[in-house]
C-alpha cells in the first residue's frame, strides 16, 4: 500500500492523472524491460537452432551463425521501436498516423521482397537439414554440377562443361544429390536374335567377373538378364554400384573390355536390321 | 450480493473506478484462466489426433507426438501473451501500436514461409493418412525410388541408380505407391504375319504354364491375346500379378524363356519389315 | 411498461447505467439464444443436404453425415467463442486485441493450409455428384485405374499394373469416368492399295455378323469404312458397343479373326512400301 | 412540427434520448423497410435477367430461375441480418466483434471456396449466353464429346469412345461448339508427280459433281487444286460443307470413291518414293 | 453574417446543436449535391471515351454506348447510396457494421468474379483500339477463324472448319489480325543438286511475270533465291503480296503453274535420294 | 502574438471553439495550399522524366508527355479530392463512409484493372528505355516482326507474311531488337567425307573474298572451320556481318554462289548416305 | 523542476492544454529530430552496403552509389512527411482521410508496380553478389550472349547473331555465367564396330599430345574413352579444358586434325549402317 501513496505522491497530479515526472518512470521501466526482454529471446534462439545435430559441417555452423545474429538485431531493433512508440504516444504525440504509414509500406515491401525472403527460408533450411554441402554433386532443376558455394540466397555450382550456374536458392525445391552413397553404373548391349543367349551371357559373366577386383566398385557388376525384345536385336543389361563420381570411368571400361571380347568370341553387336520383300506392280 | 459489496470496497475507488488492487486481482484472474484454458486445449488435440487408428508404425506416431506438442507449445505462449497484452491494457499501456505491428509482421512472415507452413500441413497428412512409409518403392512427380525419410518437411527418396532425391512435401500432390499390393510384369511380343497365330498362342501358353510354379508369382502369367496389328509383325501380350518389386526379375526371366523357346519353334521375332517395289523414271 | 419498470429496479444502478446483475441476466440470455440459434442451423443444414436425391450409395451418405457433424460442430464452437467475447466485452474486458490477433492467426491459417481447405470442398462435390464411386474406372489427370478409396481429403486410384496412386481431391479437375453406359471396341485395318476394296469390307462385315451374337457387345461392330488414304495402305475402321471394361477382349478377338480371315480371303495387311527409282550420277 | 413533438413526447426520455419505446419503434421501421427493399431488388433482378432473349431452351431457363432463387434468398438473409445487427446495437450490444469475425471468416471461406464462386459464374454465363445446350458435339480443352449434363457447377460430356468427362465449369475457358452452323469435310490426295494434273483435277470434279446430289451436304465439294508439292507427291484438297455431325460419313464416303476411280483411271496414290544413288567407295 | 443567423435560429437547438429541422435541410441539400455530381460526371465521360476517332464502325460505337450508359447507372446508383448512408449517419443509425459487411462482400466478389471484369476491361480495350471487327479473320491464342461476334464478356469466330470458338475476352492477350493489310503468299521449291541453278531461276521469273497481270496481287511474285541447301535438293523461294485471305488461292495457282513448267523444262522435283555404298562384313 | 489575439478574436467563439467564419478561413487556406502543392509536383515530374537522355525520337517525347500530363492531372484532381473530404470534415459531416468505400472500390478495381495498369507501366519504361521503336524489327515471345505502333497500352508488329500482332504490352517481358548494330550472317555447308578439307576450305575463302567487297557486310564472311562430324558428312560454317535487316539477302547469295563453285570444283554436297551390309539368314 | 515550470507557463493555456506556441515548439523539435535521424539512418546504410567486399568492379560501385542516393532521398521524404502529417495532427486537422487514402493507393500502386519492384531487388543483388558484369558470356533462360548493358532494371545481352536481347531483371532467376573459370572443349567421335579399339585411341592420344602445347588450352586435352555402343558406330570422346570462349576454336582444330589423321590410318568414320535381309513372299 505504502508503494501506492509513494506513487500517488510523485507520480500523479492533483487530478488524478499521471505527471510528467510519472510518464518518465514508466518510459525508463518500458526500456529496461525491452532490454531484458531481449536478452531472454536470444537465449531462446540460441537454443533451439545451435543444438540440433545435422548441422555437422564447420562451414554451415559459421553461416548459421551469422544468420542468427541477424535475426537478433532485427528483433532488438523491433522492440526498441515499440519502446519508442509507446513512449511517444505516452507523451501525447499522435503515433496512429505512423503506424499505419510504415504498416503499409511494410506491407508494400513484403509483397515486392517476396522472393528475396523466400530465398532466405529456404536456404536456411538447406542449411539445416544438409540436403547438400560445398563439393557434393547435384542436380537442381534442369541443372548438374559440383556446389561451389552455399549461399544464404544463393547456390553456385559448376558444371563439368566449365559453365557456374547461380540459382536463387528460392527457385530451388527437389534437389537430387548425387555423393550420397554408391552410384550406379549401367550398361546395355545390344546382340543380335540369331546369337545363342547363354552364350552370351557367359561371356558377360567372365567380364563382369574381373571387374570385381575393382576396388572402386561396391558391389561387383552383375548381369541382369534380357531387358528388352528390340526391333534390332536383344538387349542385355549390366550394373554394379560404385563409388560416387567414379560410375562413369567403371561404365567407359566395361563397354570397351565388352566390345573386345565380343569381338574375340564372334558376338555381333547389330547394326540396324531390315528385311526387304520384293513388291510386284509397276 | 455479498460478493458485490465486497468487490465495491475492497476493488474499487471513490468514483467507482477499479483500483490499483482490483487491476491486480483481475490480472491474477486472467493468468489462471489462461493456465487452465491451455490444460484443456491440450486433452482436445490428444483426443482428437493421436486415437485415429490410421496412424500403425511406430515411426509415424513418433513423428506426430513431437509435431503435437509444438502446436501446443505454440497455443500456449499465444494464450499467455493474449493475457499479457490484456493486462497491460488494463493498467494503461497502449496496446494498439505493439498488435498492429505483430499482426502486420505476422502476415508479412505468413506470406514469405507460405511454403513452410504447405509443407508441413501436406507432410502431416502423409503421415497420418499413411500414403508411404519407409522402405516403399514411390513415385513423386518425375522422381521415383524407394523412401529413406519421411520427415516434417522433407520427404528423401533413393533412386535405383543411387541418387539421393530430396522433395519438400509441399511439392508432393500425387503419390504413387508401388509396394501396396501385387504388380504387374507384361510382356509384349511381336511375331511376323506370317507366323500361324493360333501356334504362337500355344507355345507362349506353354510357358506361361511352367511360370504358373513360381512363388513371386501372385497370380500366374496369362496370354492375353493380338494387342495390336502393327506394321511390321502381330503383337501378341502376356501378363502376370507379382510380389511388389519382383516384376522386373520375372518379366526378364519371361523374355529369356520366349526367345530361347520360339527359336526352338522356330517362330520368327520380325525385325523392320519393307516391301520394295521398283520404279520406273529416270 | 411494468416489465421496464422491473428492469429498471433491478439491472439498472443509480446513474440508470446497467449494473452486474443485469449484465449476469443478459449473459445468461445470451447463451440461451446462441443455443436455439445452433439447433435452428443444425435443422436447416440437414435439411438442405441429406434430402439431396443424387447421394445414392450407402458409403456416400455416410461420409457425408460424418462431414455434416464436423461443421454442425464448428459452427457450434463459434458462436459459443462469440458469446464468450460479447459477455467479457460487457464485463469490460478489452476484446479488440483478442479478435485482432485471431483475426490475422486465422487468416494466416487458412494462407497456409488452403489446399486442405480446397480439398475437402472439391471431395464433398465429388461426393454429392456422384462424379465417381469406389469401384469404377476412371481417369484423372494422367493417372488412370480402378477407384479404391474415396476419402474426404484424397482419391486412391490402383493402375492395371498394380500401382496405387494416391491423389490429393483439391487437385483434381477434370475426372473421365470410363464405367458410367458402354464403351467403344474401335479396330483400324490398313489393307495395300491394290486390294479390292468391296471384297475387303464385304469379309469385314461377315467378321462383324458373327460378333453380333455376343451379349458382351450392347451394338453390334459395324465397318465404318474408309478412314484414311494413309501412305503404305488404306485405313478401314470397325467399331462395336460394350458393356464397360469389355471393350478391350473385344478388341481382342477382333483382331485375332480379322488377321486369320484375311488370311484365308488372301488379303494382305501391308508392311512399310517404297518405291525405289535408280538414280544416275557416280 | 406536430410529428416532432409527438416523438419527443413518447419516444425521447427526460434527457432527450431516446427511450426503449422509442427503440421498439425505431427496430420495427427497419424491419419494414427492410422487407421492402428486399421486394424492390428481387423485381430489379426478375427483369434484368429473365426477359434477355439469347435463353431460349426450356432447360436453361429452368436452370437460371433456379439460380434466381437461391441468390434472391441469400440477399434477403443478408439484408434481415443487417437489420438484426443495426438493432442489437440500438439496444448496447457490442457487435464489432460480431462483424469483425464473420468478415475474417467470410473472407477465409471465399479464399477456400474461390473455385466453387468461380464455377457458378462461369456455369451461369454458359447458360446465359447459350454457348452450349445439351445434345451439342462441343470440345472443351483436351476433351470433346457431346453434352450429356450442363449444371450450375459441372458439364457432363460424352466421348466416342463412351467415356463420360466431368468438367467443373471454371476450368471452361475456350469452348468450341461443333454443332452451330456446317461442318466441312476436307480431303487430301496425294498423286505421283509423273500423273498428268490437269486429269487429275478432271476426275476429281466429276466425282464432286455426283456428291452434289447428296442433301447432307449443303455446299458441294469443289476441288481446291495443289495444296502441296510434297516429298513424296502432289497433295489436291477436295472440300465440301456438310450438316453438323456428317462430316466424317461424307469424308468416308468420297474417299472410298476417290480411291474406286483413280483405280478406273490408272492414277497412281503414290506410297514413299526414294531415289537410290549408288556410292563408291569400299 | 445574416445567413449564419438564420442557421442558429431555425436549424440548431438550445444546445447549438443541429436539430431535426436542419438536418433535413442538409439532407436535402446532399441529395442536391449528388444529383448535381452525376450529372457533371456523366458529361466527362462522355467527351473522354465517345469521341476518340479510332472508334469508326456503328457496331463497336453502339456496344461501347451500351457500356456506358451502364457505367453512368453504376455510378449514379453508388453516389445515391453513399448519399443515404450519410443521412442515415446524420439521424444516428450505427452505419459502419452496414459498410463493413458491404466492404467485405464486395471484396470476396470481386475475388471471385475477378476473371468477369477482367473479362469486361479487355473487351472494352478491344473495341475502343480496335483489334478486330466482326468479319475479321484473326488467330487468337491457338485458335483461329472468321469473327463472328464480338461481345463485351466474349468473342466468337468461326473456324474453315465450320467449328464455331466462344473465347472469354480476358482469356486473350495476343491477337494476329490477317485482314490488316496485303498477305503474304510463299511457295518453296525444291530442285535436285543437279539441276542448273540460273536456269531454274529463270524459269520461275518468267512464271512470276505471268502472274504480275493478276489484280489479286499487290505486289508481284519475286523470285528471292536459294533459302536452304538441304538434304534432299535446293530450295528456291518465291513470294508475293496478296489481297488478304487471298493468298491461299494465289499460292496454289503459282504452285499449279510451277509443277507444269517444270515438267516442260525437265526440271526435276526431287523425291528423297539417298547414295547406298555397299558395306563388307558377312 | 497579435496574429493570435486576432484568430481569437474573429475565428473563434465564446467556448474557444473555432466558428464558422474560422472554419471558412482555413477552408481558403487548404485550397490554396493545395494549389501551391500541385504547382511544385508538377515542377518535380517535369525535371525528373523529361531531362533524361535516352529519349532521343521525338514520336517517344509526345508519347511520354501525353503521359505526363494524365499522372498530373490524375495528381491535381487526388489533391482537390483531399481538400474536400477534409473541408466537409470540418464543417462536421462524416465521411468515413465515404473513404472507406472508395477505399475498397478502388481497390477491386485495381484487383480486376491490374493487368491494365501493368501494361501501361511496361509501356512506359519501352519508351523510356527506348527498348524499340516503330520501324525496328524485333521478337517479342514467339512473335516477330516490324513494330508498326508503340502505344501506352499495346504494341503493334507487322509479320513478313503480312499478319498484324497486337500485343499488351504488360504481356511483354524479354525483348529482341534485331535492328541495333549488325547482324550475322550463317552458312553452314555439308561435304562428304571423301572430300579433300583443306581444298573446300580454300574454295570457301576464295568466295568470302569476293564478299568482302559488298558494302552491306560490315565484317568480311569468314570461313570458321570444322563445326560438325555430322553423319552424312564434314560441316563446315561461314559466317559474316551485315548490316541490319540485310542478313537474309547475303545468306542467299552466299548460298548461290558456293553451290555454282563446288559444282565447278566437284566438291560433292552429300544426299543421306548409308552403306548396306547384305545380312543372311532366310 | 524548473524545466517543467518554464513549460507551463508558456506552452499551456490555463486549462493546462498545450497553446498555439507550444505546440509551434513542438513542432520545430519535430522537424529538427526527423533531421538528426535521416542523418544517422544515411550512416548505417553506408556502412552496411558499400563496405561489402564483393563489389569489385568500378562500375557496380556507381550504380549502386546512384541507387543508395535513391534510397537515401527516398526515406528523407517519407519522414518529412511523417513530421507534416503530425504536425497537421497538432493543429487540429484530420489527417486520417489522408493516411487512409494514401495508404490504399500506395497499396494499389504496389500491386501494379508489382514486377518493377522485384526488377530493382533483382537487379541490386545481382550487382552486389557480382553474377555477371558487363563483357561476360552469360545465358539467362533460354537467351545467351554478352552482356552489353547491366542496368538496375534490365540486363542487354548481345547474341552472337548481333541480336540484342533486353531482360527485366525481376524474370531472371537463373544464371548461367560462362566466363567464370576454364571451360570445356568436348569431341564425340564415332568409329565402325569393325575398327580397332586399341589403335583408335592410340591416334586420338597422338592428337592429343600435338594440343598439349597450345597456350589456350588450360588442361590438355584427354581421351575418356568409350562413351557409347551405339547403333552405327562406337562413340569415343575427347575432352580438354580452355580459356573462356576458346572452347568453339579447339573444338573446330580438334576436329579437323581428327579426320586428317583418322583418313591417313584409315580410320572410317561411319555413315548410318544397315543390314538387309532377303525376305521371301511374294
Amino acid at each position: 500500500m505504502f508503494f501506492i501513496s509513494v506513487i500517488n505522491t510523485f507520480f500523479k497530479d492533483d487530478l488524478g492523472n499521471i505527471n510528467f515526472l510519472g510518464k518518465l518512470a514508466i518510459s525508463l521501466l518500458i526500456f529496461i524491460s525491452v532490454y531484458i526482454i531481449t536478452k531472454v529471446i536470444n537465449k531462446i534462439i540460441d537454443r533451439t537452432i545451435l543444438n540440433r545435430k545435422t548441422i555437422t559441417t564447420n562451414e554451415a555452423t559459421n553461416r548459421i551463425r551469422t544468420m542468427i545474429e541477424t535475426i537478433k538485431k532485427t528483433i532488438k531493433y523491433l522492440l526498441f521501436f515499440f519502446a519508442i512508440i509507446i513512449v511517444l504516444d505516452l507523451f501525447g504525440v499522435n503515433t496512429a498516423t505512423l503506424i499505419t504509414t510504415l504498416g503499409i509500406g511494410g506491407f508494400a515491401l513484403t509483397f515486392g521482397a517476396q522472393s528475396l525472403v523466400k530465398d532466405m527460408i529456404t536456404g536456411f533450411f538447406i542449411l539445416v537439414e544438409n540436403q547438400y554441402s560445398v563439393g557434393d554433386y547435384v542436380q537442381i532443376g534442369s541443372k548438374e554440377g559440383i556446389v561451389e558455394e552455399l549461399g544464404i540466397r544463393i547456390t553456385k555450382i559448376r558444371d563439368f562443361s566449365g559453365e557456374l550456374h547461380i540459382i536463387p536458392n528460392g527457385s530451388i525445391t527437389e534437389v537430387t544429390n548425387k555423393t550420397r552413397g554408391g552410384m550406379r553404373a549401367l550398361i546395355k548391349v545390344s546382340v543380335a536374335y540369331e546369337e545363342d543367349l547363354d552364350h552370351v551371357i557367359d561371356v558377360l559373366n567372365r567380364i563382369a567377373e574381373e571387374f570385381k577386383q575393382n576396388d572402386k566398385i561396391i558391389d561387383g557388376p552383375n548381369v541382369l538378364g534380357v531387358t528388352q525384345l528390340g526391333s534390332s536385336g536383344i538387349e542385355v543389361t549390366i550394373v554394379a554400384k560404385t563409388l560416387p563420381m567414379e560410375q562413369w570411368a567403371i561404365e567407359r571400361n566395361l563397354r570397351k573390355r565388352i566390345k573386345e571380347e565380343f569381338e574375340k568370341e564372334d558376338i555381333e553387336i547389330p547394326y540396324q536390321k531390315i528385311v526387304i520383300i520384293g513388291g510386284e506392280k509397276s
